[in-house]
């Protein structure tokens, strides 16, 4: 550990902010501004050894993983950024942090389209896929198949509380999908007309565990049960580097009139008030789907057996050690 | 078959109209007409002979039952009666008649109490129970169990489309139940905190099959997968006799917009229209469960595991033939 | 026991020998000329003693079932005959053993037509089915199916190694029911495409087993992984009586032959000769599917959970004893 | 009920006070000694009406209920003689109960030989069975496939706490059995050297669960996963008739010091202190078996699957009621 | 990409005929000469830059895959070579490719004897495998065992519709291994026999899919369900590249004389017509096996779960990119 | 191979001797003196050329391996460092080899602490662990959490034969974590009170299975049943290299007295006379519990599926081949 607080270049700090502020928001949007910013204090340090640089850049590095420490996205693109630093001098650590910065983002950009292409070779024409909430990595599969010349049709299940597969059903049917909303409740009876279950992921653990909205691993289940495989669209952003070292993933539990609205509890849901002394709601965001009830995770590194997963979160972000940042 | 049309008394007529009108509905309230209306044919028949008498019974009966012939507990109560008439005179026939509808329909004015005492059995003092829609049979079960003198909690799915979930919390909180309250997604996260799936049924199928409000099927295969046991609470008129000649039990599907309304598709929805040329909306009333997903029917006559709970059928309301009223 | 060995009537004892001989074959053949026996012995008993006539009775009964003690309709016929003699005089018991064989006999006749309406329920319009071997228990559900006015198609199991999946696809196809045929192999990825398993019994034992010819029960584990109902279509006379005191149901091993014949060992085989010291065939008749992969059996009775089954065949044909033929 | 308090023969209160002070032991010696009391005071009742000797008999079946609320067979005897109850006169209510009584007394003598020629059937010739704790019914399943000429071997569990396999072994030992003793822990390593896993039964529940020493459960649930059937041996009067109206057994909790007894632990658990104030030492006797991994319930009556035995239930000791002296 | 067409020479271009003629045929055979191919365009480039060097590479490669694109073993071998060609000059580069192809092809000719002594050492002495098809991998296996002095037998499904089995069972038969040959519908029965299933492969998938000749998935599932290991012998170059990326490998559906020779269908089948306008046959050649029911696979690099086996495919071929013959 | 025997150091010798007589054992202590070993065997080698310095370490790891083949750490000490023995020179390789062997020393020293860290990541505040046996690697990772501030509970199954779950619940004891103590017939009861299985590893094979005391497959089967996860804490020594060529792990049988003691047949035992001539105890000391059933390996280089475990295996000690020394 230095002993004097190394610089941090001022874009550095302004780019901490905005993802405090949830100004840059998105996972994708959050990792790429993380690995710009770390490029710019590359660009920008005045250090004047490898080792005051390298100080420099691991405390941008800390400065900005803090700002969300829950985001999986921010200590993968820092975490991948940090891993290509090479070089013994100042000059040559500069270009190989721009460098690796770049090719972070430039992946970035293409990654969803690059997955939507992976998982569409899993997709027959014909095929028909069950969807849980909304994910652009899942209907960049869709997109791909369409745009391979495949027919797909989709049952879509609505997901309460917040209805995202309305979204979802309304993405679709831009595509051309012809759409059969269903409620939640309704998935095991169309389990039996759907050749995939494809949903995305909010992260994906280490052991292989599957975070993705609540009511994911009730229908990887029942998808089990039915002889229906189930896909999970991911990208390589998802993978949460903390489940390495065991962390298990904090599940946000958010507000209870997210279930009462709309219903006879709606208004007393309004006023903020606990609707009545014995009556608790509680409204968890994710469920975790242990990996034997899943089939393939497909990112834009190709497909991955839920089991092996671990191997890829290591190739692309290193084991975790008590210094994250550490090559 | 009879040559002329047997008398049939107005009463019975007026019966089958108000079942038909819907203006008795339940399934307890139309059981309890029919087999009121079938003593009042008895005690007014004027019949010359027990042949005769016989034939006015089962026209009564095939008249009320045509009212709607998927009522399941249509067809118990008339059977019920049927298989009881006895005698060689028609005084004979009467009484006996009279007396088994008598029977019955004391029996089901108790069956739900017997029925929560033998449900209430298998909770134990502190217990936690996880409930899907909302059944009678299945609070009478945590009602009789609060009498006797113990602690239930519940967990309450709020069970979309139609939340009757609501009802439920409503009347669990009037017991004192501590009541938390999920959408139907987050079942299986909370399985881990439920002894008891505990749900009622619309009807039971010969083959031990329990169809009940859409959801539970999918429910008691994440329970199986997590180990609750799941127990259906369903006093006898539920068992569909149609079930044991292989008929399949017709599932309802409801109106679309249950599914839309409060929802970004409200307006159109309101309107009767579909929303989108090629979104369907697909609302089924109720889903099957297979008896390897169950573990206990309480019923007013015991326990039974479903798979002997066609024996119960049959003991009560007999072999279905071509000739439903036949003994 | 008596003392004296009761007169037996000589068309008892042709009926044994025809039994046995071979020449009165097939469950539903055996189990009439059984019955037919009985009611013929009882005709022209001399007994001067309700005992002597009993006795009779059941020396006959014993004697037609030495003949071929593991045709499983045989002794149900005999149990079912005898336990419905009842009366304190000669003649009594008489006319009530005529009247039951009689009874019995037009059951068999009627058995499979009405079975085959009960199997027809649960198969819906549009539905498909896959059958193993040839079995016209099956068949008569399809057929009531179509008659129904449902349009059934089939994936037909060519059923090695004597290939009886050629006789059920003849016969579908003259039913008009679309067929394809697969080899047994085949048969998982197609179960993908089925609604149903459909196949026959050679018995079925009480603890709710179905011997089948072999290769039902890894069918029926396939099915169950892929979540197919598997239905199974038997006549009461099916029900293996000797099961309910435990007995297993011995297994046939038939000839090589049937496996080597048209390969390259054909013309070894055709000597008798066992074709290789080293090389040993192994080809069992039938195979032992146990209940938990098995969702109904359909009976003339209507259907049942094989694991109640047990309760029919009590009802049927009483508990069993060391006295078989005692009531 | 009566205004006053029946007469009861003293021997029917000698008899309960036996049972109450653990004189008269043991599920077959309980029911045993409770049908001759019932016999007694049949033939002792001075009663002058139908009714007053019903109420005798009621009386005295209650006091003797009383004594061991707990011990499933002695409702059962209780049970099953006043259902055999009848006739208008109290010469012939004396008489068939006396009948009744002795026929019971008969029936529970010849048992478990009858069960264990029921369940040797099960068994073939060089099969293998793994036990589990020490049960006389099982054993005569063992013992009588022997008689039969059979070859059996058997892999015994010592069945810790109490290490009843070493009884087992050694009775086995002593039919000429090959014995291997392995510990509990080995048990699913040694399954697939086993033809069978064979155990008894403390009682049987109507939901087809069983109830039987610490560690079947287990044990059943690797048997499945390991593809090999398990067979309870259990005489009719483990049968348990509260679990009919839903009761579950209470499973006894044993002395810490069965645990603890030679071991480190050992000195302090002989002065009947808890070892540690942060060490509990829980020692249940038994556990509950769910029917889906129990295959077959032998008993006298013949062999069941799980979910069917609560037909036999009901057939031997009839329906229970609130009151459940009535017929 | 290369303005000019590169040149290819003439020996690539003889070799790509021989493969698409089917004159060199079989996966090793085919990948020896796709190598040997590859170092002949090295050792005969007159490539004057390192740049044009690689780009005629690359279009040998690309002449060689496009000739038979769906045989497996094909782009592995070019993907191997291509991805070990280094250096900055063409001279270097050649020598790389030469010595890399050399490699390849060395480690082909020992990689099945390597995979066998790794299959071997899974098998112990006196063990039993059940065998489906035909592959000289899971022989190699066997044969090294017993090698290694292990007696083991084997029970070999026929294998329809063209019974490889029988040329398994000679070559069991060659190397002393007694061998039970049974039909496929009698595997279940005899998995109880066997300690393992042993099977080779077509090719696997990314996803830890095994696809293999049809009949292998169904055997897998009843093998799991009767606790048996599932072992799967495949040489590294029947990993699926394309899987990588998602897609799906096509199963070839073959000809229906397959089926239908030697049947009554026969003389229709020989003359090539529909045997009956309603009746189809389907004849797949291979299905696919999930991960989960594959307990090993067996390569010349170690055994693997099916899950992991992605891994090995990338550490050999690479990551698969929209252009496969970069690095 | 050389054809003069390397010079090995005399120090080497005494290291080999000291395992040998087991002076020095355990898993880690072995390791660790293993590669203390190889290092002073470098740090005096007299070699005079590269090939002879490597020669003689390769002679080094053969004559420590030699000493005890079968445990587990020893291999995979020798392979880590000789797979880090890098440079062109005498002196390069020196350098290279003690630096490796001195990080791997590190290295394990830090393991057992590193490892527990991850595992307590898992566990949440309040969770209750079930344990089986003593692990001195699970227990670290109790430890770890109530480290963190976490409350943790423990139900220890007291693991016949040698009860080493005294020593767990010793150990929890003295960290302050209630214990409550089983048998281990108890523990399906008490599972659902757990939120984890926690137990070490012997050793872990390749193809993912986990080798632990016995008990712990049939323990980890039932977790699964009741929907409880499965970790397993074993530090990378305990990976075992040789599965990695498909070798089974030899299993131990113990000495039949630690079965009898404390018995019956303590005394006989005490002999060491087999008890009876018919009686045979079987006592292994490990079982072999498959992936499918283990949710995740807690190791010092964080957490794993056990599927992939293999990769890790690789990594660290890379493919091994028929000369296990070379690179």
């Amino acid at each position: 550990m230095p002993n004097e607080t190394p610089d941090i270049a001022p874009v550095v700090e302004e780019t901490a902010t905005d993802i405090a502020d949830m100004e840059v928001r998105g996972a994708a949007t959050i990792a790429d501004a993380a690995a710009a910013a770390l490029a710019a204090q590359a660009q920008r340090s005045e250090a004047d050894s490898s080792e005051a640089f390298r100080e420099e850049l691991e405390a941008a590095a800390s400065a900005l993983y803090e700002t969300r420490p829950t985001a999986v996205s921010l200590p993968n693109a820092l975490r991948y950024v940090l891993r290509g630093v090479e070089g013994e001098t100042v000059e040559a650590m500069r270009e190989s942090t721009v460098a690796r910065a770049e090719a972070f983002r430039e992946d970035l950009e293409q990654a969803q389209e690059t997955l939507g292409e992976v998982g569409a070779n899993r997709l027959r024409d014909g095929d028909v896929v069950m969807t849980h909430c909304h994910s652009t990595d899942a209907l960049a599969c869709v997109e791909a198949a369409i745009e391979d010349g495949k027919e797909i049709e989709a049952i879509v299940k609505e997901t309460r509380p917040r209805l995202q597969g309305h979204i979802t059903a309304s993405e679709l049917r831009s595509m051309g999908v012809p759409v059969t909303l269903i409620v939640d409740n309704a998935a095991r009876r169309y389990l039996d007309e759907a050749d995939h279950v494809l949903v995305g992921a909010d992260s994906i653990a280490a052991d292989g565990s599957v975070i993705n909205k609540i009511g994911t691993s009730g229908l990887a289940v029942n998808a089990r049960e039915r002889g229906v495989p189930v896909m999970v669209a991911a990208q390589s952003i998802k993978l949460h580097p903390d489940t390495m070292t065991g962390h298990t993933v904090e599940i946000e539990m958010r507000d209870e009139r997210e279930v009462l609205e709309e219903t006879a509890y709606a208004d007393v849901a309004a006023d903020g008030d606990v609707p009545d002394d014995g009556l608790t709601v509680e409204n968890p965001a994710f469920d975790v789907t242990p990996p034997r009830h899943v089939d393939a995770i497909v990112t834009e590194h190709g497909q991955y057996p839920p089991e092996s997963i671990v191997m890829l979160m290591r190739d692309l972000f290193g084991e975790t050690t008590t210094d994250p940042w550490a090559v």
